[in-house]
């Protein structure tokens, strides 16, 4: 599918338009409003004009082929239009109407199925159904079904907005200066998606940052690859992704219809490819504008200047920084030097500055402040927080004409941003003055630190850091999975080449002697299928160091396993010698249906148990990938040595993993799920063993 | 101090009146603006009128002693004023200048020093210095030196706001309906600090709830003594206490020169008292307003009903709920069967309820939805979520109107709340609507769910379950602290009832026959208080399991000692039972010079220095306490048997926790620190022991 003829129609027909307060009725008022980037025909039988159009009877009736229709009537009456429609040649429709997949009864499937199939027929673009519809600023067209202020087509366009919420994408209409370029709602995703309009807009020049309110996956590889190619051209996407919580999933669900994967999968996918992945609505608002707004001037270090006209504010900002992890610059002596001038003779230029209110008398001491802070080599861009109200305050005017000088005047001059203190209604004057100087004007002082941290992240990202690679296939759950046996397990384990120890399958008790080949001491092992949890039923025993004692237990499990597991097929028993005492890893693989096989690690035990200590990664991942997400433990202090205990080989436990992820990669269609716990690892140049391992795998 | 002249004054003079752009001339205007509640003169020896009024040359002109003057004048002439205000006798002063203790000069401190002996000399109350004043919105006084919009005076006063900034202290000004009765920029806090207006508050009955910004303490006895006084008589304190970060710390340290306390001892006594803390400005604003809106209303019970017009909304409610811990009620089945008829028929009534926009158009669904939910025994009180706009909307109209009537119609119906979806201008018709009829409107998703989280904790809050004495007297930290030895401080745990495991000092060689009363296996260890870190030095030998070994330990402690440490003095070598192993806890004490003991427990090892894993709790504490402290462990599992291990003594180990805050208590002036580590606890029933304790005391 192009797109194009959904997204900038050149001729629109409108079916269903009226003067009343509804969908007919707005999308007649937005194409009226926008009639000179787009011709437009209303279509209503029952109407000889509407808002003093001509109404024509019907799509046959038109004068031209138009690029896109608009349905805005009952479900009842969408299929037979789409239908015409598409014998007409028409590339593209939007569907407003609702009681589709999302309400989960018989007729709405139907109704459903129907219109996939007349769209895939025809090969026609289609919205929706239960959306709001689509504007595009950057060409002055506007397919929405709400109402929508007119100076919204007039902003400077750099964000598309693509949200599975009619109602929430539509949030941003009337915030001061946000730079929207597309806002789509996509509603139920029927025929074109959310993962088709990120490729689209991925591509599209106009559009600097994908802003997403996302609740779930229509097209996982496409998805997979939008991310990748997004990384590769450095273009950002933010995003809100819910699902967090069970209450959120279940609401999603019956949302949209789409089926929420698992939260924790998608933010390592996020963290892979540098997609800046939000919490909030108001932080996914205040990040892509941010970003959208700098898009052209981005910083090049993460560290801040901060500055305040009061210490309340600088306390605040502090704060603030500190739970979201942004750090200040250290401003050098030379800094320090350039900033005394401006500020009162008994302050001194700390980081965050309380520059006093003193400084609202003095425009120039504000331009002078952001121009010494700016030439601190330290420092990556600079935050100015005051808050601004909605009333025509003279000062306030002077802090941002200061600021603005600050960077108008100067073209070296670092990124600036606002923060505001409280949420309240703001001096549009004072807005426009920040943003015609590129000055993005954030939120209050928590959501504004937080959206930082996040550009902070996304300044960091580095694409050639990470193996960007895409499973060639997802997880085919139609298929039934079996259980791989420890020994097997491990074979394959062996045959990508990660250590396990050495073991011999004894089926008969007079095979005994070949454990001779083994070093002591050695455990011994029941050998079957059927039994996954062997130690509950007598099926190990440890510390084997003679022949003797392996003759024992050889016995001793072959009963403890006839009484416990009567049914049970043994294929033997196995002998293996018993990997020295190390720290205990768990590594393993779940194969996200969606996203592709997630690889866990963590320390075993506790650390995994009560702390929940583990890390997730998309498979695959080079060995400076695992090297680098090990820090992010909670315990990773313990991989450096503590309290004077031998450093850990890291490395060997990383290439362990790596190659864990290599095989998890090429079987990404086959694998369920895979387990290799413990993994023992050694001090540093000492290695690392898998000692158990359990695979799950289609047959 | 009584305060009273400066709350409440019936007559006002203001020196340094003017008609400019500062202090003199937005304390003029605001007096003017309330001539009818407060007389006022104003005196500037250069004017003769100032904005029409009559000016006086000096304080001594005037025809009457007035209660309280405003000293807006540059800090070199306020003690002057000052001086000669205690003269006349008035009881009041504030005073806007800074250039105080604030910016740590020699001429900061002596203005200041003079200062507080004048205000003392003549028993004056003075507000500041380096403050913007007060507002008593609840009898129309106000004497701030800032613009302050008229309107403010007509609110319905609830909340009194103290702060410790005056920037921030003001940004509630313009916001829509905020209730506020009194709002005090401390200032410096010179004379008048934050703790002695608290104490006013607590006692006047216009004030329903205090907010608090606080950077620090200045009277830390008065502070507790607040709290316990709130708590008692059920009064909400929502406060925002800096310092969290070292930076922050910093910062609000060169603002007010207070000396900020650390952060983690403030959360504990929070949590003791009942105060509600909250981490943002936001918040405070939110929940203060919240509280304020709800106090003749409150909310029985914490569990929510959710309903939003968006599905978008809704997931989002659902999310933030799930982030700040708010719990959404069960529908019983009758719910489920009331609310049926308000929303559309696919629909089921899920908590939270995407009602859809259906609801836009039938206000009367909305007051049903509302009832039914009113009248579910789980619900505590009901949310409803909506965006909210600047605009005139119909459909936002019909919104707050269902929701109003709801209310109003409805003496029975549980507390009703609104958020919205993001920051932005908000419509002040439809603001007041809810206003109007007791329903607070909050902020955008996530500050208002995380208020409504704070809310819960204070509606859960029982005085009765916590011990709220408060120490007599603080740690005196001018007087030598000494550090006792381990037998020295386990005779005094032995002596406060705690099990200690037994042991005999051993002088001299010729006396080891003395060991013989003890139970094998013995420990020996270096009794010395020289000797803090006694294994470094080979001062401890365990496994002793005879007479000739205990010899041999003897000797061998003493010569690694006199090798390693040959200054120190030996009292000897001390035998202690070895006792049986079990879990290890850490039990210490740290006595918060502003805040009095502060004891921590937590799991020994990497529990407390990997994960950080410990409870602070303010001294003293009953058993009950402790056990329910020990819940909040991350590791809490463990301590109830945790893959088959047996339960462990927690009663046990509350009551040595218990007698080691009693113990701190009673020495809260002369105990400095503590350490009993390990508390080895057993199985349920089996106790718990302190096996090595560490005592730093004043002399």
């Amino acid at each position: 599918m192009s797109l194009k003829a959904l997204i900038s129609p050149q001729s629109v027909a409108l079916v269903g338009a009226n003067e009343k307060f509804g969908f007919g009725g707005f999308a007649a008022r937005n194409l009226i409003q926008n009639a000179e980037n787009c011709r437009f025909y209303f279509i209503n039988p029952s109407h000889d004009t509407v808002l003093g159009v001509k109404s024509y009877k019907s799509m046959s009736d038109l004068p031209e082929t138009v690029d896109c229709v608009e349905l805005a009537i009952p479900k009842q009456g969408v299929n037979e239009q789409l239908e015409l429609a598409g014998k007409l040649g028409i590339r593209a429709a939007v569907v407003y109407a609702s009681g589709y997949t999302e309400e989960h009864t018989e007729e709405g499937r139907k109704l459903n199925d129907e219109l996939k199939e007349i769209a895939a027929r025809y090969d026609m673009d289609v919205l929706g159904p239960n959306c709001m519809g689509l504007l595009n600023v950057a060409d002055g067209v506007n397919t929405m079904g709400l109402a929508m202020p007119e100076e919204l087509m007039h902003r400077d366009p750099k964000v598309a907005i693509l949200s599975h919420s009619g109602a929430l994408s539509s949030a941003v209409s009337d915030r001061g200066n946000y730079p929207l370029a597309y806002q789509v709602s996509v509603g139920n995703g029927a025929v074109t998606t959310m993962e088709d309009f990120m490729d689209y807009f991925i591509g599209d020049e106009k559009t600097k940052v994908l802003a997403l309110y996302m609740e779930g996956l229509k097209k996982p590889r496409l998805f997979l690859k939008c991310l990748k190619k997004a990384a590769e051209v450095g273009k950002p996407i933010v995003v809100l992704k819910t699902g967090r919580s069970e209450a959120a999933a279940k609401s999603a669900s019956s949302h949209t219809g789409s089926l929420a994967g698992s939260f924790q999968s998608f933010e390592a996918v996020f963290k892979k490819y540098g997609v800046v992945s939000v919490n909030t609505f108001e932080e996914l608002i205040v990040t892509s504008n941010m970003l959208a707004v700098l898009y052209d001037h981005m910083p090049e270090s993460t560290k801040i200047a901060g500055f305040n006209l009061s210490g309340g504010g600088n306390v605040l900002m502090a704060e603030a920084a500190q739970v979201s992890d942004v750090e200040f610059a250290i401003f050098d002596d030379a800094t320090i030097e350039k900033i005394r001038p401006y500020i009162p003779a008994f302050s001194t230029a700390t980081n965050p500055l309380d520059a006093t209110t003193d400084l609202f008398f003095k425009p120039a001491n504000i331009t002078g402040i952001v121009k010494a802070m700016s030439e601190c080599p330290d420092v990556g861009y600079i935050v100015a927080g005051q808050d601004m109200s909605a009333a025509d305050d003279k000062s306030m005017e002077v802090f941002v004409t200061g600021l603005a000088r600050a960077r108008l005047e100067n073209p070296d001059c670092k990124p600036v941003v606002m923060n505001c203190i409280t949420e309240r209604d703001r001096n549009p004057e004072y807005r426009k003055i920040l943003y015609d100087a590129g000055i993005p004007l954030l939120s209050s002082v928590a959501p504004s630190l937080q959206s930082l941290s996040y550009m902070n992240r996304y300044i960091e990202y580095r694409a050639e850091e990470h193996t960007l690679e895409i499973p060639t296939a997802m997880y085919d759950s139609t298929k039934t999975a079996v259980m791989y046996s420890e020994t097997e397990s491990k074979k394959i384990l062996a045959a990508e080449g990660i250590p396990v120890p050495r073991e011999v399958l004894i089926e008969r008790r007079e095979d005994i002697g070949k454990i001779q080949t083994l070093r002591f001491p050695l455990v011994a092992k029941v050998s079957s299928a059927d039994i996954p949890h062997k130690s509950n039923v007598g099926g190990v025993k440890t510390g084997i160091e003679n022949l003797d004692q392996a003759e024992c237990a050889y016995e001793e499990i072959l009963v403890n396993c006839r009484q416990k597991c009567p049914g049970a097929c043994v294929d033997g028993i196995v002998f293996q010698e018993m990997a020295p005492e190390g720290q205990e890893f768990l590594v393993g693989v779940s194969n996200d249906p969606q996203l592709g096989p997630m690889v866990m690690v963590g320390l075993g035990g506790i650390f995994v148990e009560i702390f929940k200590d583990i890390v997730l990664l998309p498979a695959p991942l080079s060995i400076a990938e695992v090297v680098a997400a090990l820090e992010e433990l909670k315990a990773a202090p313990l991989l450096h040595g503590y309290r004077g205990s031998a450093e850990l080989d890291i490395e060997a436990l990383a290439e362990v993993v790596s190659k864990i992820s290599d095989y998890a990669l090429r079987n990404s269609e086959s694998l369920k799920e895979m387990d290799v716990n413990p993994v023992i690892v050694y001090q540093k140049g000492e290695g690392a063993i898998a000692v158990d391992a359990l695979i799950i795998k289609n047959a």
